[in-house]
């Protein structure tokens, strides 16, 4: 057990969620050095971090702007200085329509859209803001998610909001399955012939994904990439191919409170902080202390571990690190996060757009 | 889409995470009058609605006092007038044990233990108290979660309990497996043999669960029940046989923000609002106005309909109320909850205990 350990044991109490401001600067640099090599301009994804502070950091080293999935999130984003944002998602119903319209008026907004409905209703919006507002149409490369499923769809839905009093068609949302990019380029050089054929054009042309990074600038056409969990990483990026655990800039502090049998051990960490995310991996986190103790199963405040494969074993009152499966959840459990840089503790930083549902 | 479901979009948006009232009290007085049917004390754990005026409504119907999984909820609680606290959970290290003195200078407190080490620091906390502090010792009858695993171990941290310096044994605390409670008889008698030749006794006899409602006072000697998911109801108690859909008084309002290809649609409520925990049931949720349609999957902020096994299909716009599989994580990811009764808006209660990790 650490001097940092206990300190944050101290300070905080267990379980903290814990980030490294090193290891998330050298994450920030990173993903800009990629877009910038590719000539793709960085819109990452605030998701994972929800924090306006660190949404400035990736803006000062040199991101366009960034994605939000919630109305929510861009309003704090815009509130913490933030100008330029995408929400990649559907905004619906009056309520969303009217604050929407409002931060249209103070900073540059797009929106996704994948069906006509969502775009009938976004001039009201634009209404409100009193200028245009950009709209691109969200795209299903292959991954079975939201998005029009056909290049002609999305053309379809393209001349719809170049048709629609207030909007302006920006281009197109995707977010190719890791191995889809040549399936992907179908998609959008098909979708550019029906766009020019009806005097269009896609200004944008997004990209999405951390374990796509490495595939940045591979869609030909391309202008931009959203990239949300590499800003901490996790153990999902480390199975992916795109992180090691060095990288991994997030660690949940928990204490074994408890020794329930020899071969048996209880974190004060479950569902509740680590979320029941497993991402397709085996156990709930990655022990550094005790890489071979598995995070079997959780109750909602209780981590329990399987320490039969695992020589060294830990005590009652002990200080572990786990590194989640899934960090974009796990942040979204906390109102802050504790700040360290190395063995050093420096502070807090609020996690501002949490719990922004809507 | 009702008028009501209109109205909570209007004004809240959507996801909304919605209780009606009426069915909050039914099933308070529900798990009051079980207790008083059986002779024992209710005690019902405060993790699944984390909030203060939920809790007092549970005092006002009859209960002793309630139960906490964290210090950071009985803080709360204590601030919002409840005076009677079991923490069914080992509260360990230095900043924990100094905040649970404070608390117990101002309410009755309750802790539990099942190791030297939680007990040999539980002290401190009674001397900041300046008086002596209830331990109950947690015991594991079949669930392999926490607790000490044989009657002779209990009783030996009984013992540890009774020789401490401003520590009072105050009895046992267990979580019967709904099948195991002739096992769970076994290990109280001979916990209870015991103790009398050690001089003890076991004041509180606490049963847990509230798939264990219709088995409050099977154990004799039990005293006290601690029963959380009542209050709400969730997919998971209706698969136990505890409870109805009608019961269920948490519902998850979404919007239908796609309907990305015929026998697909997709939610605005995903593992950030639902959150991941499936608790062993086909599917993410109910949906009350599609209850052939099947919510496969979870991205963050998307929730993935299958539809193809239900002809009546929402269109996009659409809001629909979802029966969360686990109801406790849900009202964990938020910082309200919207009121109902019946088809009436209320207004909002706060969900004070959340977020509180420590």
């Amino acid at each position: 057990m650490t001097a940092l350990a206990e300190e944050i044991a101290r300070v905080y109490g267990t379980p903290a969620v814990v980030i490294d401001l090193d290891k998330v600067e050298a994450n920030i640099a990173r993903l800009q050095a990629a877009c910038d090599a590719a000539g793709v301009a960085n819109r990452p994804h605030i998701k994972t971090h929800k924090s306006p502070e660190l949404a400035r950091l990736q803006v000062a080293a040199g991101a366009r702007g960034i994605t939000c999935q919630k109305l929510g999130e861009a309003e704090v984003m815009a509130d913490g200085g933030i100008d330029d944002i995408l929400i990649s998602y559907n905004i619906l119903g009056e309520e969303k329509l009217g604050r929407l319209g409002a931060l249209q008026r103070r900073v540059r907004m797009i929106v996704a859209a994948d069906n006509p409905v969502t775009i009938a209703g976004l001039p009201k919006a634009a209404e409100i803001a009193g200028r245009n507002l950009e709209v691109v149409v969200e795209c299903d490369t292959g991954r079975k998610r939201a998005g029009v499923e056909t290049p002609g769809e999305a053309v379809e839905l393209a001349k719809q909001i170049a048709a629609s009093k207030g909007l302006t068609f920006a281009g197109f949302l995707m977010y190719p399955p890791e191995t889809g990019w040549p399936a992907t380029q179908d998609f959008l050089d098909t979708a550019n012939a029906g766009l020019r054929e009806a005097g269009l054009e896609a200004g944008i042309v997004s990209t999405g994904g951390s374990p796509n990074i490495p595939n940045i600038g591979k869609l030909k056409g391309s202008t931009e990439h959203r990239s949300g969990t590499s800003i901490f990483n996790d153990r999902m990026q480390i199975a992916a191919g795109v992180a090691s655990l060095e990288d991994c800039a997030l660690t949940v502090y928990a204490t074994v409170v408890s020794r329930a049998g020899p071969e048996r051990g209880i974190l004060d960490s479950g569902s509740k902080t680590l979320t029941s995310d497993k991402g397709g991996l085996d156990g709930h986190g990655y022990i550094l202390e005790y890489p071979l103790a598995r995070i079997a199963q959780f109750a909602e405040e209780h981590g329990f571990l399987d320490l039969s494969g695992s020589n060294e074993r830990p005590n009652v009152g002990e200080v572990v690190r786990v590194v989640p499966n899934h960090v974009c959840v796990v942040v979204n459990m906390v109102d802050r996060l504790v700040t360290v840089r190395g063995d050093k503790l420096i502070g807090e930083l609020p996690v501002a757009a949490r719990g922004k549902l809507t």
